[in-house]
């Protein structure tokens, strides 16, 4: 355990959670229309959200899921972590799940209007342009990979995946 | 990309790597006696450290690695993330490796005495309770896992693995 040393030199980041629910050949998707100030404003984006003080990736994902769709995941699993930093914001750093299965009713969400989309054409909504970047890995990678994405603005400057393959 | 939502209810967490050298049938294990001020003060444990800002876990583990040792890593893959609790310290997030391929010259650690330990005596060295369930699942898990620990003081007081099978 390294809790406790160095805290002199240490950083902390954003921690998120990112799930896209799949039911047959499709993603369940957020469309933002609902907020007037968000980054996302009419952008189609997966399901999650922000940490909660002391929460394992599973525990933010799960509350995130029930919190914006009503759902209540049976079957999900950790696909990767995106490592996002940009010019403008403190690094964040994104766990990446996929789910095939859950209970419950769909219900409204505060954030935007909930859509199943079918894989052909998520990526052809208004989408950012490093999660095309997950929709390929998901459907490439097997194993868990480390992606790290550098935004300048809303444009995607570099894509490095597992400290190794530059894909932009 | 979720970056810029939601800024008022985020939490940051404290973001770490730990990473175990194999060679042969050893780790390379860090014997810490060279702090005074030292939480894991004689306590054997693994390579690694905290973030840098905007590292990629990939980044922070090469950087740790060479400074703690000398070595370059060249084959190393992302085995888990560990969520540690405690009633004391903010929460921390570490990515948990294992190495098999490395270059150079081992070199002397400000932190402690370097040693490759037979995997067999690892667990009989004194170690957090929770690293011992570390070795476990590296023997035992081939996919990637995610395990919650929570500490009260130094006593392991609860272990969840992947948000669902409580080991403690």
């Amino acid at each position: 355990m390294r809790i406790k040393e160095e805290r002199e030199s240490r950083m902390a980041g954003n921690l998120t959670t990112l799930c896209y629910i799949e039911q047959g050949n499709a993603y369940l998707m957020l469309h933002r229309v609902k907020k007037q100030q968000d980054i996302n404003k009419d952008k189609w984006i997966g399901i999650g959200g922000h940490f909660q003080e002391g929460e394992s990736p599973e525990e933010c994902l799960l509350r995130e899921v029930r919190e914006e769709t009503g759902l209540t995941l049976t079957d999900y699993r950790l696909r990767g972590v995106i490592t996002f930093v940009t010019d403008a914001w403190q690094p964040e750093y994104m766990f990446l799940y996929t789910a095939e299965g859950f209970t419950g009713t769909m219900g409204d969400c505060d954030e935007g209007d909930l859509e199943w989309v079918p894989k052909e054409k998520v990526t052809q909504l208004p989408i950012w342009e490093g999660d095309k970047i997950f929709f390929r890995l998901l459907t490439e990678r097997q194993d868990f990979f480390s992606l790290k994405l550098r935004y300048e603005g809303n444009a995607l400057a570099e894509a490095v995946l597992d400290g190794k393959e530059r894909l932009v």
